[in-house]
C-alpha cells in the first residue's frame, strides 16, 4: 500500500509534473528542415521561425497548426482586498465577468479581430479566498480543485492556449507568490496594478510583507506557496499550464499575474514550462524581474498591464502568423527562386 | 512668371511636403475622452491606446477604423549589385515578385492570417538603376516618376498602408542613404542583409564609401540623396508616405530599407512622417541607429530582417486590434462596472 500522503491532491499534481511529455525533437527537426527550403534568407524571420519550431515540438507534429486557439480567462476574488490593495472594489471582478459575457471588454475585441476563441472560468467569485495577511488563501483540497478546474480549459481540441485572468486584488497575491519564490524586499515585487497611488502601493507592500511573515514556515514548497499566498484563478492557471503540457497544447502566458502561476510550476521543475511562451512584458514592474528569474524573453512589449489575457491574445496573432508562414510558404524549388550565392 | 526650376519635378515634391495636413487634434481628443470611459484601468492598454489616438489624428475621424488595410510591396533592381553586395543574385527580385503573385512568400501568409490586402508594385525590374558607386541611381525625372508611381498605393479607399519592399541590393542603397543623411563611417550602416559573410559586408561598406565619395558634392538635399544613392522602390515608398499623409491614411513602415524612404522625407521636414509608425526593429544593425536618429520606437522586436512588408504587416494586426478595442469596448456605465475608488 502506498503511504497515506500519496493520495493527497498535491501528490497528484506532483505526479503530473513528474510524468510530463518531453519536446518532440523529430517534429522540431522537421520544421528546421522545411524552414531551410522556404523562399527567404535563412534566419530572416527571426522569432517567427523559432515560434514555428516551438509549436511543433510541443504539439508533436510538423507542420504545427494554430487552427483552434483559445483564450481562457480565469476569474477569482481575494480576501486581501480588504487591506486596501486595489484601486477598484472587489465587486468589479464579477462585473467584468459579465462584461466578458456581453462582449464589452478589451479581450472580446482582440479575440474578434484575431479570430481567437474565448472562454471565461468563474472560480467561486461569491466566496473570496482567505486574506493572505492573516490566513492561507485556500486549503489543499480547494487549491487542488481550482487546479483541476483550470485543466478543463484544455478540452475541445484546441491547439493553442492563452492563459489570462481577472481578479481584483490579484496583483497582490502574484507579488506574494514571486516574493515567496524569489525573495528580496516586497517593494521590488509590488506595483500600481490597476492604478494605485503611492500610499496604495505602500499598503500593498505591507500586505505582501505581512503574508510572507504569517506563512514564513510554509513557503519552501511551491504548491504550498500557491495555496497559502495565491488565489483560485492562479491555481487554475497553474492547472491549465500542466494539463496543456500533457495534452500537447502550447501555452501563451499573459502578464504579471498569469506569470505567477507559471512561476509556481517552474519552481517545481524548470523544464515544466518549456511549452509556455510569455506573450508580453507588462509594465507592472515586477514582471520583468520575474521573467529574468526564469530566463525568458517575452514576445511583445506594448506597455500594457490590463490582464484578461490581452497580451497573450495579441501574441497569439503573431504565433498564428508564424505557423501559417511556415506551413504555407513555397520552397525555393517550388517557386523557381534562386538560392544564396557563394 | 515663376522661375524655371519651379516646374521641375522635385519642386512638386517639395510643395507636397510644405502643404501637408496637420494632425486632427479634435479626433485625437475624442479618442482620449472615449478611452477614459472604457471598462479598463486608465492607461492599462499602453500602446494600444496611443495607437488608437494616432490613427484618429491622421485619419481625421473618431473612432478610427482599420477596415481596409493594405500591404504595398515596391520592387526594384539595383546596378550596385554588380559590386557583390548581396548574398543572392539580382534575378531573385523578379522571381520573388512572381512568388508574391503566386502566394508563396511569407508576406502572403501573413496577409491571409491577418486579413490584410496585398499589392505589389514593379518598378522597372528589367532596367536596374545606375550603379551608385560610379553614377547616380536615377535622374530627377525618373526619381520623381518612381515617387509618383508609389503614390498610387494609396488609392482604393484604404485606411491603413503598410510600406514594404523587395530588391536584391537594396540594403546597400539604404545604407548609403542613411550614411548620406546621418554621417558616420559606412561600416556603422551596413549589415549582412540577406546573409552576407564578413568579406561581403566589407564589399558592401566599400560600395557605400565609394558612392558617398562619388556623390559627395550632391548630398546636402534629401531628394538628391534619394536620386543619387537610392533606388526606384525607395523613391516609390517615399512617394507613398507623402501621398498617404495627404490622403489621411496612417502608414506603417517596415524595416531597414523602408525606413530609409521615411528618413528622406524626415530629413525634408521632421514632422512629415508623424503619420508613420515603425512596425518593427530589424536585426539589420543600422536600423536601430536610424530609428534613434528620428527618435522613434518601433512596435515589434521579433529579430526579423526579411523585408517584403512582413514586419509592418504583423504590426498591422496589433494596430487593427487597437482600433477595434477602442471602437468596440463598452464604457463603465454601459457595462455597469464600478469605477476606480478614492
Amino acid at each position: 500500500m502506498p503511504p497515506a500522503e500519496s493520495v493527497l491532491p498535491f501528490d497528484d499534481i506532483r505526479n503530473l509534473v513528474r510524468s510530463m511529455p518531453d519536446a518532440d525533437e523529430a517534429a522540431a527537426a522537421a520544421v528546421r528542415a522545411r524552414d531551410a527550403e522556404l523562399t527567404k534568407p535563412a534566419g530572416s524571420l527571426g522569432r517567427l521561425e523559432t515560434l514555428a519550431e516551438w509549436l511543433a515540438s510541443w504539439q508533436g507534429k510538423a507542420p504545427p497548426t494554430v487552427d483552434r486557439p483559445l483564450v481562457a480567462i480565469f476569474a477569482g476574488n481575494h480576501g486581501v482586498v480588504a487591506r486596501g490593495v486595489s484601486a477598484f472594489p472587489g465587486a468589479v471582478t464579477q462585473q467584468m465577468v459579465e462584461n466578458f459575457a456581453a462582449g464589452g471588454a478589451a479581450i472580446n475585441q482582440i479575440c474578434l479581430t484575431l479570430d481567437l476563441g474565448l472562454k471565461v472560468f468563474d472560480l467561486g467569485l461569491d466566496v473570496p479566498t482567505g486574506d493572505i495577511t492573516v490566513e492561507a488563501a485556500m486549503d489543499e483540497v480547494a487549491c487542488a480543485r481550482a487546479m483541476a478546474f483550470g485543466m478543463e480549459a484544455t478540452a475541445g481540441g484546441i491547439d493553442l492556449l492563452c492563459v489570462g485572468e481577472m481578479g481584483i486584488g490579484n496583483t497582490t497575491v502574484a507579488a506574494a507568490i514571486f516574493n515567496a519564490l524569489y525573495g528580496g524586499p516586497a517593494v521590488e515585487w509590488v506595483g500600481p496594478g490597476t492604478g494605485l497611488d503611492a500610499s496604495g502601493i505602500e499598503r500593498k507592500a505591507a500586505a505582501v510583507e505581512a503574508a510572507l511573515d504569517v506563512h514564513r514556515n510554509g513557503l519552501s514548497d511551491p504548491l504550498e506557496v500557491l495555496r497559502r499566498v495565491g488565489g483560485r484563478e492562479v491555481a487554475a492557471m497553474a492547472g491549465a499550464i500542466l494539463a496543456a503540457r500533457h495534452g500537447r497544447i502550447p501555452v501563451i502566458v499573459d502578464g504579471y499575474v498569469a506569470t505567477s502561476a507559471a512561476a509556481v510550476i517552474h519552481a517545481m521543475d524548470a523544464g515544466a514550462i518549456d511549452h509556455c511562451l510569455f506573450g508580453h512584458l507588462s509594465t507592472e514592474p515586477g514582471h520583468r524581474r520575474a521573467l529574468d528569474r526564469m530566463g525568458r524573453r517575452p514576445l511583445l512589449d506594448l506597455d500594457m498591464r490590463l490582464g484578461e489575457g490581452s497580451g497573450a491574445a495579441l501574441a497569439a496573432g503573431i504565433v498564428r502568423s508564424a505557423a501559417r508562414v511556415h506551413a504555407g510558404m513555397a520552397t525555393f524549388s517550388q517557386a523557381g527562386v534562386s538560392g544564396k550565392e557563394g
